[in-house]
């Protein structure tokens, strides 16, 4: 198969995540075991092509050790240093890099580029690359798993190990000292991460932004459980969700950083105050992001890199990799790129929830089929 | 939506796994709290429905403390004591206990059963409810993940898990002494778990029941690691592999159990001799059966518990539900017994692990289409 | 062996944290097993005995299924209701209940009484058993291993495991982001979680109460770290250590609860300032008070337990066990309940930070011998 | 502080096991940022010294990114290959090649040489060092923990979490098929893993080498668990465990390998006969030796090796570091290299699973003091 490909770039862009590492490693190993092809990893993201001296390595055989498929993060590294086509420069202005992108591309001789990010790299991306006139193929990655097309997103697995995993330290000091646990999870526009942590973990309460809720309704929840015996209750909110009558927590930043925690810290004192009971609040902040990668994200991050190099091969440009069902699949960007997946309110999980007893906020799904697809 | 169901049983048959005890508690839970009906365990498998007297507890809310759906294993029990329509009786003789089944279930005044369980149980269950004139629903089990319909068995997200550990322990004490380890892992007749914790744990040689392979296959991939200057190699091995000639190993039995093994010994011969490294044979057994189930294996259980007793609301009775891309569905009995499903040798996972290098015995796929499906 | 002793009770006090019911199960087996007693287990601390009706349950051998070894927390339950002596009511006023718990022990006809505590609940529950004529035995537990007497509480091994696991997971995203994370750990006065996890987790500044420190020191740590290549780095302090000038962080009540957490905020806005480096800050919060308790706390907590038995045996009323090198060993009260045990600024543990290169605040050590004890 | 020294070595030698990458990190950030020393990781053990060409790297602050401290086995390598004393060559023939070794040392300048290892492994590296004129200092690592002179050797801890992890896996498949479980574990004449795991787990009967016990004793205490009413049982042996009267089990050799394991299914063989029980056999194997280190195995590990550089510095060679109550002490080789550690049968590790009513082989200790030191 002679696809007139040559040397191919592979980078990682947006928040990091587990998985990243075999990512890399399986788009290397196979780009040069089945194709021949030598392999470049961009530092930082696309920053790596627009800086001067451009920041990458070669990648080959004997860069991955016996353990980069198990090490979390990318060692390539990633950045969010802005819109390369409106690139805040420190001068303050505005700036249009993605010609130094495009030069960047032709100095290393890149004939495609694989970019492993969430759905607004792979936007960006695509148009870089359609600027520097070589072909993209998108990897998806979000601890958020809120990227359409595939069943899952790179980084989603462990994310949601380590939340259940926290939800497992807190049950047993819930129970002993009688106490209400809220956790404040990841998703500040999609609850994955809460539903799926919160059904594992055993939560009472699961509120996500896609779903309307009442502090009534929690609290009816809490006294039923304590009611019927059992004298601790988990909570699982993500970080995104707004008061009861819909107003966002205040966002401050400070030292260049965006805050959330302001709807666990609400929870932890409207529960309390309705209920009598004795609430903590635990914020989880980055931890979140993963360390070494889950058997499932390995094995979604090995298929997805040995994908998209097949991908390169055979030109299938514009398309991102994606698993459905048992199968590794190319999925058109255009599918992808329309905004954050989210939760669907009357989905298998969902369902899953309320058939458990949980309250995951008001109903407001037609009542025939509670539960059909996530 | 009166059903006319008001009791229902729920037992757990065969091998035991990881996530049991979290289908049990999604079973109850949505029993008694979505639809106010009584729900009975019965202890191991359909023997707690023949013994007299029967063996059995009723499931309230009460009976799951904050621990049960974290636990491995089932608390009601599981034994493979034989066929009830053809069951070895202590002297010796063969019985049809089908009656005492059915009398059982009328003893309890059972309207349906939900059994959790692998094809084989489900498929005499299936006759066996239908003796007892009652309706059964099936939740697929298995560490195997040989079960049609589903992309899913309870229980295998966290035995690959397992599996996947043990090469991250092996991993570097192969590397610090120079030498190949070879882990034999659970597997009769499919390579579920090998291949998939073989990629996940980065091994070098996968073998699997499905697919022929040669040593010199085996040997040259080792040789050639060797010779890109790793100085170790891994080898993943389902038990159920034969000679390189087809020839099974002896199954001998000692004190009433099965013994596999033999291809682990003698890979490590073969390899030692053929290659001149040193190496190491590792069989993990009864491990691999769980503990503490995944989050994956918690979130399974409990869509497949909630939906299960929906289907019995819904009288569709004859299913087992299953997992489906992103939703929980119902699949017709006679779609799922047809015996175990077998690794597709030319889908998406012996093609990754092609990809990555990894021999995974001889190419017997046409070229075209190298990753389609698991 | 004829003690005269024939019922015991046991009862967790304080915080919870992991171990514990490994140590009631190793009570209650070795009383039952080894001498014959009756062993009652006393709800939520010293209060199951003060209220009435008495909150107890009887312990057997049957109590203990296969997994109370392994769980986190204490099935007895624990409160922090405030001293018997002195206990403040509902109505505001401030009673003597000890005379209660004295009829207490009376009604269950204890003969001794086993307390699973720290240093605080052991002196007072010290002086209840005077009050009731009948002799305790304690047994050190806090995730804060600030017990004197003993090398380890029981609760400390799992929480150190829970903090470097964070430091694990934050490491590659602080690498794939070239950032600086700060981790706010327990430890209001006691530095012994942040020096212990911090070692391990590899951090490279580790702020303790014990060891007065400077923004300049810090600073200029990091700064190194940048200065030799690698674009990251770790903070982990105690949530008790103070600003630079040596002011406590302002404690705000809500909803009865005290807040720590300005540390953290604080390191990390300073931080940020005087290195330009882009810092996050995680607030571990409940998870550290642990979960599954680890190999290492089930041993403790065993051999905790046999001993404590063993005492009331032998009526050595008044001690504490504790493990000393290789073995466990009684202590007197007296010397154990002298206030909590520092981190020693001049010990081992800060000795190692040192020579690892760590900064750990100003040296105020002696300079002959930086590594001696603990 | 001028204490001559301006290059040192460091090597591990001996079975790998957890912790050994964290001892050299350690000393080499400790020799260069305190002392201001050249490092040499010298390859395999004493190997790197004695073949020519020289097998080393020199160790810088960048030669460990973030992840050293985290991962398993030695990037050194290591071998055993045979004492250079009485070295057995490839021709057959027995030669004494520590006069290449002493080259070896001079040709890279070596001042002293830091020996991670066994006691087998200390002493015949003094007695190289001493031939080449160099001082040494040792790192004790095992995970056999029967190292005299030290509570706790490198590797330990790890290990006992792996194998008491496993036991955490198989309980749930015990009870779950009315099973009784034996694990066959490491430790050919010591027991130290099996009991300190053993305990840990939650097991019924732990046989060591250093307690003589009978088959009776075993099925009484398995009958007696039965009949209270819990219907599995686990049983923990170290592979060095002889047959009931004493004889080893055979050894056999096959591709350069030594078998064990004879025990285990011994075990399981007779428990099945004389209990009439189900009995199932795991021989857990190379996963024992740990990946990555526990936190307290990177703790000892860091302190270890700090204090190791230390003693360099201040000339107190033929030392070994060692680990007794909280600090890090000197230990004089002669006091260590006394041959292997055994197990107290009358020590507190012992004494507490009695206390617990585990089977531990016969009584022989007098029954004053049944718990006193480990």
């Amino acid at each position: 198969m002679n696809s007139g490909i040559r040397t191919i770039g592979v980078l990682t862009s947006g928040g990091d995540c587990a998985g990243l590492n075999a990512v890399i490693r399986a788009v290397t190993y196979s780009a040069i075991q089945t194709y021949g092809w030598k392999v470049y990893g961009i530092m930082d993201g696309s920053m790596g092509l627009i800086q001067r001296p451009l920041q990458f390595r070669e990648l080959t055989m004997g860069t991955f050790g016996g353990n980069y498929l198990r090490e979390g993060g990318t060692f390539l590294g990633t950045t969010n240093k802005g819109d390369p086509f409106n690139f805040p420069m420190p001068d303050g202005t505005i700036k249009d890099r993605s010609e130094e992108f495009a030069e960047g591309c032709r100095m290393l001789g890149l004939d495609a580029l694989v970019v492993i990010g969430g759905d607004g790299s792979m936007r960006i991306l695509s148009r870089l690359c359609e600027r520097a006139g070589i072909g993209m193929v998108g990897v998806p990655k979000t601890i958020d798993n809120d990227v359409h097309g595939t069943d899952y997103a790179v980084g989603f697995a462990t994310s949601i190990n380590v939340v259940t995993e926290a939800l497992d330290r807190l049950q047993p000091t819930a129970a002993s000292h009688h106490r209400v646990m809220i956790l404040e999870v990841m998703g500040r526009d999609a609850g994955h991460i809460a539903i799926n942590s919160g059904i594992a973990g055993g939560a009472d309460v699961i509120l996500v932004p896609e779903v309307p809720y009442s502090l009534d309704g929690v609290a009816r929840k809490i006294r039923t459980v304590l009611a019927q015996g059992r004298s601790h209750a988990l909570v699982v909110v993500a970080e995104g969700v707004k008061t009861e009558s819909g107003e966002p927590f205040m966002i401050s930043y400070s030292g260049g950083q965006q805050r959330y925690g302001g709807i666990g810290n609400y929870l932890t004192e409207k529960i309390a105050q309705m209920t009598g009971a004795e609430t903590r609040v635990t914020i989880l902040g980055h931890v979140q992001r993963g360390g070494i990668p889950s058997t499932r994200d390995r094995l979604l991050a090995s298929a997805f890199g040995v994908k998209a190099v097949d991908l390169v091969a055979q030109k299938q440009f514009g398309t991102m990799v994606g698993w459905q069902g048992r199968s590794v699949v190319a999925v058109p960007l255009e599918k992808v790129c329309i905004g954050p997946r989210s939760l669907d309110p009357c989905g298998t999980m969902v369902g899953t929830a309320r058939g458990l007893g949980i309250y995951v906020g008001e109903e407001i799904c037609p009542i025939e089929d509670p539960a059909a697809t996530i």
